[in-house]
């Protein structure tokens, strides 16, 4: 069963890296970009096929480890293909 | 108009920070993950509301900037609501 977590910025959080990027691609030339924010991705292989078991690591594995949840929210999208 | 960029790793490119996110993982006691690869996201607010025009800007800004096309895959999905 395959899983992807998205972890982006809270709204109001500042994004260093984000404007940074913003400034790069102005300096690039590319033109209309008004707006970057950078979150994470994990793709994340998991070795049950219960869903409620892959949905409880996956929760446990983004509390833990993948989000700071103070300034982070995070997304779990399960694949359903697997 | 809003659009999400999400950049991942080739299949068969080394993924170390992945590795480390997975012995982590398994050090903290979340149990059931086989495999992690990380990846970025980008959400871009784009001033334009030609979605031709907003599709090559992106295009742009992801082989000029945003993805290694030598060893990361990119996806743009532009969200239809705006």
């Amino acid at each position: 069963m395959k899983a992807r977590v998205t972890v982006t910025l809270k709204n109001g959080v500042l994004d260093p890296q984000g404007k940074a990027i913003e400034g790069a691609l102005k300096s690039l030339g590319v033109e209309g970009i008004d707006g970057v924010r950078q979150g994470k991705v994990f793709d994340i292989e998991l070795g049950t096929t219960d869903k409620a078991k892959a949905e409880a690591a996956l929760k446990a594995a983004c509390e833990k480890l993948l989000a700071n949840t103070v300034i982070e929210n995070y997304n779990v999208a399960i694949e359903s293909g697997h």
